[in-house]
């Protein structure tokens, strides 16, 4: 994951590897998010949502990163997901399975409350799918305090690590366990809020939820 | 986690919030590097270990990032680990349980082969505790394939969210199953290489491993 991520111009829509970039930004939901001020880098932890070629962004209208993203500076936003730790029988050799993507584009602010409102209803279903419809909508004022960023990719790549180790071969006569340890986000017992309204079922969005 | 991530100088070591840092970059083991190469921001999901106030970052000799750091531009490291999705009666009030650290320092490359293989210890332990001792060491050819980087931190910062959500009054009457769905990183079955030698028993750390 260290090496260089290779960087290519966006293929034509509909090929492999933006759809292999789509499918990895569409199974992660956290991003980190990468710009400079003044020269110096910033990476911020943030949730996300993808509409097509556009990722869109939220956060508070005071946040540095969302004021500092809107003027369109250049933006990198990557995720990665790991999915195992691949254990080799040399040190050398012991690596992680994981997909990330790495995405180049600038942002602009979505100003337009309808937009805004769309905008965040693809952050929230990216995030939890269903939840949308349940949740009270946003209301003016608080559409006004959240700022939301629409970015366009420019370039991506995608990395993708599968499969078991690959020693060499004079190793595989040493006698050390080798193999893959599977890691995987799951969920748990849904914990439900104090102030929760007697009787309100769980729903079923939030029983099945899987990443 | 979009606002704006304050940033503070490092206090005296051993204060809570250098431990917090501590506490953070512990329980992670990806973290995402942000750098800046001609003026655009790059950032890289990658292993890393820590010792004391030092950071560890590896990967091919021949990587750009490696490369490009050791050089000793300005670096932004960032971690976060997402513990669940809080689900609030409003959309606006949704978040996520989270922590994160943000480090910023420079990196200098570490050349001496003894120092690159505790280092890389460092970066394994981190990993999976217990590992190093059972693999077969790096030999000094891998040991020169290998970059091998040590960041001091210079600045840090911390950010934390635990517990339920917190609706407006006013819409605790609304019929909305409100909560946090608990996620966590989880390890499945252990698969053995198919190349397992015969009657080697898993190891008890990867048996037990929890993040």
């Amino acid at each position: 994951m260290t090496e260089r991520t290779r960087l290519r111009r966006l293929p034509q829509r509909g090929s492999n590897e933006i759809e292999a970039v789509y499918a990895i930004l569409d199974a992660a939901f956290l991003a980190h998010v990468g710009f400079a001020v003044d020269g110096l880098p910033f990476v911020i932890p943030t949730l996300f949502g993808r509409a097509g070629d556009r990722l869109y962004l939220h956060g508070s209208a005071a946040s540095r990163m969302m004021r500092t993203l809107e003027s369109g500076v250049p933006v990198c936003l990557t995720v990665a997901l790991v999915d195992g730790l691949v254990l080799a029988r040399s040190a050398f050799h012991h690596s992680i399975n994981y997909r990330s993507a790495v995405v180049f584009g600038t942002a602009r602010a979505v100003e337009d409350p309808q937009r805004k409102s769309e905008a965040l209803s693809v952050i929230s279903e990216h995030l939890i799918a269903g939840r949308w419809a349940d949740a009270r909508p946003p209301n003016s004022q608080e559409l006004k305090a959240t700022a939301v960023l629409e970015l366009t990719i420019d370039e991506a790549s995608a990395k993708v690590r599968t499969g078991g180790p690959a020693d060499d071969e004079e190793d595989y006569a040493l006698p050390v366990w080798a193999g893959v340890l599977p890691l995987t986000m799951r969920a748990g017992e849904p914990l439900a809020d104090e102030r929760l309204m007697e009787g309100m079922p769980l729903p079923g969005y939030i029983k099945e939820y899987r990443r």
